[in-house]
């Protein structure tokens, strides 16, 4: 068996947010698979097939990647920001687990990418300076309770936290529950950063006071950071900005 | 004023995980300022100046780093892995804080970069693909107390967990604590990963089960990755494949 896995992060959007170890892989790769969106950042060249699907089918997805590989081809499975945040690579090694037992002696590689929250970070400041979380606030995989469990504990470990998928159509209401529980819990001074598609043409990045802050100021394309305690505002002409200190109290 | 300054993370250790967007910043650069061994990562050219100094220097470094993009200079800061996650751009934001008015119109951005616990998670498989947090076990800037509490909180609230700077010549008892703590919470299965100087030519990177732990087993250079309740091992011919999964029950 001389076929490869590689998972790669493609980062938040822009090409020079991509590593030259990712480019590396893709250059090499005979079949790159992904989510339709991400698998077309990747450029056509003679020699290399593309495979995009939905999204929702990463278990498909990461099986077919993988039979790929068992067949000797040389396999880049594409994901935005870093594969092991919130993105394929969990699900290539749930596939891999639950396959047939050669799949275990592939060559599989995880290359890491810049996930959103950085780039999130990066644009406002510093708001992850200090210990942080950072929670799916998609109920797809998990309960309810388990988030509002998790952003109970994470205020009160004075955590900052980032938000990853916060909101989308068919959950309209999450991220409406988790702004009410913060809303009740934390000071009114707290800043919150909604940072939609960095470094893509798309990008939009604004800090608004937790009493201010509404769902509809999140979708799909938003990654959210929450300030702990500690976090400061500084103001200036433009954009402010957002960090929290190297210490604690 | 028309200098700028650029605070840039040089990721983990290898020249291919510097972004292209950092290579840029670096290429423009007349001054580059950071600890000495991340100055050193930085390839000498005529017309930029190197500025090294020492650890806990953060604060004086910053304060020379704002001076000198006041003064008109195109300034560059390193750090290793990303310069928002337990790095510069928060002892530069201090800085300007505190600092003299005119420092807040300086054109000042952060570029992120590929931080520690990513590559180590990368190197180990996908343990962070599901909540996590990031905490920095130094308790230079922090009271122990509150490393402690956070410690608990993030047990109770199952998340995986990443340790920055877990243990140094001049700390040598918080991480045995910590590692006490651990294995009086969580089931004995709960594999932790210890990567240190991932991506350089010291790279090594060892999955243990949590009672096995000790304290001897990281230094300053390592980042300790603990699986939450739900994180998975996959035993192979070779190294182990550790991953957390997308779902949570």
């Amino acid at each position: 068996m001389t076929g490869t896995l590689t998972i790669v992060g493609l980062g938040p959007g822009a090409d020079d947010l991509i590593t030259p170890e990712v480019q590396s892989a893709l250059a090499e790769a005979t079949d790159v698979v992904g989510y339709i969106p991400y698998v077309a950042r990747v450029a056509d060249r003679p020699g290399l097939t593309k495979h995009a699907s939905d999204n929702r089918v990463e278990l498909d997805r990461a099986q077919h990647a993988l039979g790929m590989a068992a067949d000797g081809r040389r396999v880049v499975v594409v994901s935005s920001g870093d594969p092991g945040v919130f993105a394929m690579a969990s699900a290539v090694f749930e596939a891999l687990e639950a396959g047939p037992a050669e799949w275990r002696g592939l060559d599989i590689r995880v290359l890491p990418g810049i996930t959103a929250m950085l780039a999130a970070a990066a644009r406002a400041g510093a708001p992850l300076g200090h210990d942080f979380c950072a929670i799916n606030l998609s109920d797809n995989l998990k309960p309810w309770s388990l988030i509002e469990k998790r952003l109970k504990l994470a205020v009160e470990a004075d955590f900052a936290m980032a938000f990853y998928n916060p909101r989308s159509k068919a959950r309209p209401q999450g991220f409406e529950k988790t702004l009410a529980l913060l809303q009740k819990t934390c000071a009114d001074t707290r800043p919150v950063i909604f940072a939609r598609a960095v470094s893509t043409r798309d990008e939009q990045v604004n800090v608004v006071a937790l009493p201010e802050c509404t769902a509809e100021m999140a979708d799909m394309r938003t990654v959210v950071i929450v300030g702990s305690s500690q976090t400061r505002v500084i103001h200036r002409t433009g954009a402010p900005i957002v960090y929290t200190p190297r210490s604690a109290p």
